[in-house]
């Protein structure tokens, strides 16, 4: 390592999402990676934004567009004025912004197995230590010490889609009032619901402990804009709103001024319905491909809801499917090995992650054979680690 | 404070800067405070990004926004292959990247007194210990153990528009190199500049230390747009990259796509060198005002490039310029006490900053009156501080 930087560099790990956002734009790549949206479902930007859009803005983000995430979270069941709502630069922000305000060296950090690796990446960068929680378990497990948060993606789980019932939000909630620990609840995937669920906001069920709710445009708007928000119990917010002018000063104002357009746009809610159904319809047909390709070396479940199949391979070995990652790339396919997603560190899950809104209908069925032929071979190893 | 937070958030001091941005919007104040472009400044963005900006885009940044970078770089001596550009969400994420890069509790930060004051906000949360430096003096006066990093805003310093001359930067950049410290140096009015003066990057003068070299688009074409961007000798790089993906994955597309069609638009500079002009006229006016207002109360000199006037007030008690803000502000005028831009936390500056950019040429006069008078009344009580 160079001479001179933090020690937090030393934990900075190389990102399976960066490598993989790199890749993308290879001419030929077939992505089953990153939680890409259809490239042809996103809205049209019409108009271009005015020079108010050009000064600097607000920290917390223009009026308006808070008042819209007031009101959608009203409609989810999350009551708050819009004066707490924070506009962030998409919930890879959010995650910063709330590591820093909660992570010290040290500090005890409750998350699942499998949980999204991009959180797991920044939480270690500031040096949490992690305790594992079991969401079935009365006081989810926790033993010992008290962490200081909870984070939790509670509905449409990155990367395996489970969606909490209401008796495990119950114990979620009732376990952080309990033990004062605050809740970090992250719900990108929320609207992308293909089955009825429950899908309370946990937040909204605490009594007494602090919490942050946060969510995303990425999925249902668009990516490229970097727009996220997040939510608070009130003692936070002023912290919060400092670590965000800190961080970047306020979002992009030209984003936030398409933003207010498209979300004005569809007020009832039309065009997200027509992308659940054209997500649904690919969901499907990309289980009936996996069937074919994937039936005799892995199990799977059907996603209710979000962007992801999670496949764990039948073989009696434990395979480390981050193996199978340089040649999947050399044969022009990539996915996501399942290791990352563990605080732990193990190193054979046997699992991995498959993304089914991004690869076109024509690539998906040759995608996934040449994948199947991959995992294949792998699984006919002896012993298959990294 | 609440339970359960990080230590960092102790140091985590309300900011001026968010204090200020938060009265921009109220109608009929006048604002001598931010750096704000004049609003008739602004390019007008024509036609809406394509499709192709929706998506999620390389960490690294739009590569044909890079190329126009290295372009621009090129220009001022600074050469670097466009490889080595990241787009950054405005220079305060540069400052919040370069921190993480940099600084752990306890860190030796050498930094300029005065300097920019959300640099040291952000320093100052990752726990750095601020080394004073002088530039004249033999290896900075720099005494004891060396700094990890030196961080400095060689070309109209933010906030008293210093601008130094060649010996100046030849000694900082000797003196990184001899004792291995990472230079930062923070570039953000190089582009404004209204008389000639020296201005080379001192980061291309360096042989051997680590560097990070970074400037905005915020003066020259939108802070709307939240764009900035740095560059780094080489092994920086990968670090600040994965710090850069951690913290929001990447800049808004939207506004990239706006910047690259600007800067493309102005591709022989004749935008800036109007703006130039423009602020120049600005400059002498304000400069005329001053001395009609504040010609008894205060000294200044005039500003070679920037957006600022820098006063220090005549009278001999030590005033706290902080006190003067809440009058001002009730009196509709908002301007930048001195304090917070110095490292030590002195108490009584007796300085302070006004921008001559933002307010209208008609509000200018009433602003300057309306300050001169509180200041007038300070200056005749018996003492003066917080």
């Amino acid at each position: 390592m160079q001479h001179n930087l933090s020690r937090r560099i030393e934990r900075l790990v190389s990102s399976p999402v960066r490598d993989i956002l790199a890749a993308i734009d290879k001419p030929g790549m077939i992505s089953f990676a990153g939680g890409l949206p259809a490239d042809d479902s996103f809205p049209t930007m019409v108009g271009s934004p005015d020079r108010g859009a050009m000064q600097y803005g607000p920290s917390e983000g223009e009026p308006k567009l808070r008042e819209c995430i007031a009101e959608y979270l009203q409609k989810q069941g999350l009551t708050v004025d819009p004066s707490r709502v924070l506009v962030i630069s998409g919930s890879q922000q959010g995650i910063d912004l709330v590591a820093k305000l909660v992570v010290d060296n040290g500090t005890g950090v409750a998350v699942e197995s499998p949980t999204y690796l991009a959180a797991l990446q920044v939480f270690s960068l500031f040096g949490a230590r992690y305790m594992s929680m079991s969401v079935d378990q009365p006081e989810l497990g926790l033993t010992g010490s008290n962490p200081s948060m909870l984070y939790t993606v509670p509905t449409f789980r990155n990367p395996d889609t489970i969606c909490y019932d209401d008796e495990q939000r119950a114990r979620i909630a009732a376990t952080c009032d309990a033990r004062d620990i605050i809740l970090f609840e992250d719900d990108p995937y929320r609207d992308l619901a293909y089955e009825p669920c429950e899908r309370t906001p946990i937040c909204s069920l605490l009594k007494r402990t602090n919490w942050i709710y946060q969510g995303t445009l990425s999925k249902t708007l668009a990516p490229g804009l970097r727009l996220g928000f997040l939510v608070c119990s009130e003692p936070l917010y002023p912290y919060l709103l400092r670590l965000k002018q800190a961080a970047d000063l306020h979002s992009s104002r030209v984003s936030q001024h398409y933003a207010i357009a498209l979300l004005q746009a569809d007020e009832d809610g039309t065009r997200i319905q027509t992308l659940c159904d054209s997500y649904r319809d690919r969901r499907d047909q990309f289980d009936a491909h996996l069937q074919t390709y994937f039936g005799s070396l892995a199990t799977w479940g059907i996603p209710k809801g979000g962007l992801f199949f999670w496949l764990r391979l039948k073989s009696e070995q434990a395979i480390d499917t981050r193996v199978v990652l340089p040649d999947a790339l050399r044969a022009g396919v990539v996915f996501m090995p399942g290791e990352p997603f563990h605080p732990d560190g193990r190193t054979a899950s046997g699992t991995f992650r498959l993304n089914f809104s991004h690869a076109s209908p024509s690539e998906v069925p040759r995608g996934l054979s040449t994948l199947a032929a991959l995992f294949a071979d792998v699984s006919a190893w002896d012993c298959v680690s990294l």
